[in-house]
């Protein structure tokens, strides 16, 4: 499908997506970079790239680079790689935010580049390139967010590209996609930093008893609070307005919720709880998430053998 | 260990706590009842417990009678059982507040009754009685609060029964639990129940992209946001004062974490995010929490073969 492709930042996305083009062929060359000579040497030790020491070696010649770093390291990697990029090259990238994205990386590049923004909705909580695996994009969903009069082949090509990664693809605006994902992804991991920050500083009760009892509802949170401070950091910095639009919201709801049991108003209670089982059901009923209690994570013989 | 055993209530505890103590053979009979005539023949086909048809049968000549129905029954259910309770007697619950139960439950029962309250820290977002299994409580905590002055012969009696059902046992007052579990559990389910709220409720974004873009963070929130909803109408109108003190907390952490996102204060967020990874390492080296990347819901054969 390509000749070279090359992922710039080789932790979970970027060694994941190098797994899952080795898997199905999609390039002649699977190329990679870090700025980290650790893992450079890591990922040249997993053999899942081609690692080159400098950012200008691993862009040149490559048909599609994708940028796989944290969003707030894209103006510098544009502007060093920009004049190294083939003619006609796609580049794209899979950061959680896109309207920065077009502001940082659209000013350094020519004209004969194609900027083709795209988001796949997977990951984990993991890290680094140990961490990737070549059907984390199996079944999930990517967002492409072309700026307007993009090349129409080039989006294609994309769109291929992440269909043989496993993806399902959509395209939208950057705009909308930085609302959608403040509401799906960017305020959940906010609020769920928040309550185990909470936990951690409230007196009363001790950090033994909160890790003790967390089986009772809080580890779920603990899960996506352990996913990269970087990334998240600059994910923050760079969706400002949606985040707090999203937030606003969710603070009203909160009022609403929090004077309900002030007044002990078990009506307004129980109609709330009722109508967010339906989401679940919905979310199960198309794949998204596995329908075993608890996620399947309590191994019982008698349930999962 | 014990003759006849009681369970009150047949839905998802009420009959995982069945097929442990049946698992194990904890009692010569294991009994049960059910509210609800359904759940009754349901719960006597799959054969987990000797179904009766009144409270009073159920309870008469039991050693030990655990309260598994949602706290709001409990003081009706306790003026029910009390006069048929046999002497020395253990009667005790698994209800996840332990303030209000020892409130409502205490006035009805005669001096010869043990009443040692308990709370299995453990569960599903499944309910009812197809969908209890043996090993539900197998390596969670299970915390008593015996009221001062309480049998110690019988809080050990308590403590060898949910050993027995696999549960490691911690013994606290109730005012103190109501305030760990509001931490660890109450909160948690509130904050996840509003945020698949405030989801459902925004305009700008369609409930479609919220179900295919779920991967992204939010689906962790809608499994505990599944739960049943009077058991947790229940625990909020009886563990007020402890939810809102904790929620408090909270609401002033979001706020000084939302100042920092609008300051785009990169410092203060990296330093939370980076605080918060160290409380999931310590619930998975405890073994709270599977270790598996997304809870080990996402099988890939790569991974988990």
């Amino acid at each position: 499908m390509f000749g070279k492709v090359t992922m710039i930042g080789l932790g979970l996305i970027g060694s994941s997506l190098a797994h899952a083009a080795g898997r199905k062929k999609l390039a002649t060359e699977i190329a990679g970079y870090d700025i980290s000579a650790d893992v450079r040497a890591r990922a040249a030790t997993l053999g899942f790239a081609k690692v080159y020491d400098t950012l200008e070696a691993a862009v040149k010649d490559a048909d599609l680079v994708i940028l796989c770093a944290p969003v707030g390291a894209y103006g510098d990697i544009a502007k060093t790689i920009a004049p190294h990029l083939k003619s006609d090259a796609i580049l794209s990238d899979v950061g959680s935010v896109k309207g920065a994205v077009l502001r940082d990386v659209t000013p350094f590049l020519p004209q004969a580049v194609h900027f083709i923004p795209a988001h796949p909705i997977a990951g984990t909580e993991q890290s680094g390139p140990d961490a990737g695996f070549a059907s984390l994009f199996d079944g999930r969903w990517c967002i492409l967010t072309p700026p307007e009069g993009a090349d129409a082949g080039a989006v294609e090509k994309l769109r291929l590209f992440w269909n043989g990664c496993g993806s399902q693809v959509d395209v939208m605006d950057a705009a909308h996609h930085d609302l959608v994902l403040a509401m799906t992804s960017h305020v959940p991991h906010l609020i769920a930093y928040n309550i185990v920050g909470t936990a951690h500083d409230l007196e009363a009760v001790t950090e033994g008893e909160v890790i003790k009892y967390s089986a009772g509802g809080f580890r779920d949170f603990t899960r996506i609070a352990a996913s990269d401070p970087t990334m998240w950091r600059d994910v923050f910095l760079n969706n400002r307005q949606a985040v707090l639009e999203v937030l606003g919201r969710f603070n009203e709801d909160l009022s609403v919720l929090q004077r309900a049991v002030r007044d002990g108003n078990g009506e307004a209670l129980f109609e709330l709880f009722s109508r967010t089982r339906a989401i679940r059901r919905s979310i199960l009923d198309i794949g998204q998430d596995s329908a075993a209690p608890n996620f399947g994570r309590d191994k019982s013989p008698e349930k999962n053998q």
